[in-house]
């Protein structure tokens, strides 16, 4: 049983570690905007390998658990890992698209619009880590107060969106580049909801009601 | 463990149960897209709750399974239909997001762009079907056929999105409702994705190789 409390902390700090990489990869991926940095965009692309591998390491640790795990909570708890994951990897597929949209960009001249990217990434890999530690520490309060956030960086991204439209209205010359730009805010907005999906999953884990999805209907045929 | 083999049964066909409701919420989207019909794509956002409670109820039905597994490759197999459930979840998502901007190309004229969207919807769906069946089968030759078939959807929605973009360009007055389509396309390859992460998964789950990511890297640090 001590064992199995071990292993247990093992796959939370794999996890932690996992989301660490996808932090940075999102922030490299900005970066690499901010500064029209090409190697740093190919870099970004290049080490999306390793959240997919970490996705694998993790999900065969997590089912190496699962055959021990003693009690119906820590299954709960250990599936909840393996969605983590999922929305890891899902993660570092976003910074691999804001990074091959950074090059993209490169190759025209810059467009002094959606100014407010980095401010909607600040927040997006703020919400990410908020979830992960939500987690591990089992806080629901902290899950909850993330949705709430999830609203702000909608709105945020809605606003980026509106902005980008009025531009290429005004000049056609800006629509190519002012498409790669809605490509890399609707990507944050991504990052923001998968650490979203992440927070519901540690309400529902530790409350036992499931507030992914609050409004209820019966089903209707297919 | 005849009692097991019955539960696993059951839980293999409400995930078809499940998947039917996904391939239905895109199908009706898009038909509600094609004939501009407004009470439809209310109805899909609507009915979005159904597949958020199957989530629910699959993944309770999975965790009581998990704690009466007898062999590993069943929690491997229990594990894949919970990410199985994620992915159907996140398919009606992006049916909802179709049907929102179907209400809003509604409020304007017509475009006679983006003729090929049903066709992509058609491949999507087939696609997601084809990667369930492959699921429940356990046909790793089926599910490797997917993968290919995934690239040929990219390859027509990059193209649908630079007949978008052509639009754009040749008149203002169209940027609206190209982006509204461009979104529309962008789901209906999501939808595609998710039912390449499925096949992935079975892939996955029956050679135990994993070839969600077959390019392997050293991890540098985060």
């Amino acid at each position: 049983m001590q064992h199995f409390e071990h292993e247990l902390s093992v796959l939370k700090e794999r996890l932690l570690v996992m989301a660490s990489y996808a932090e940075n990869a999102v922030n490299r991926a900005v970066e690499a905007w901010r500064n029209r940095d090409d190697a740093l965009a190919r870099k970004v692309k290049e080490e999306d390998t390793v959240l997919d591998r970490l996705e694998m390491e993790l999900d065969e640790l997590a089912i190496g658990l699962l055959a021990q795990a003693p009690l119906a909570t820590d299954l709960r708890l250990i599936t909840v890992a393996m969605k983590i994951t999922q929305n890891l990897e899902r993660v570092g597929d976003e910074a691999t698209k804001i990074a091959k949209r950074t090059r993209e960009l490169n190759l025209e001249p810059p467009l002094k619009v959606a100014a407010a990217i980095p401010h909607l990434a600040e927040r997006a890999v703020r919400m990410l880590r908020g979830a992960l530690d939500a987690f591990v520490a089992g806080d629901t309060a902290a899950a909850r107060e993330l949705l709430a956030q999830d609203k702000e960086v909608d709105a945020l991204n809605r606003q980026i969106l509106a902005e980008l439209e009025t531009a290429m209205l005004a000049d056609p010359q800006n629509i190519k580049r002012c498409l790669n730009l809605t490509v890399i805010s609707r990507s944050l907005e991504r990052v923001a909801d998968h650490a979203k999906n992440v927070a519901e999953e540690v309400v529902y884990l530790r409350e036992a009601v499931d507030i992914r999805h609050s409004h209820q209907a019966a089903a209707p045929p297919p």
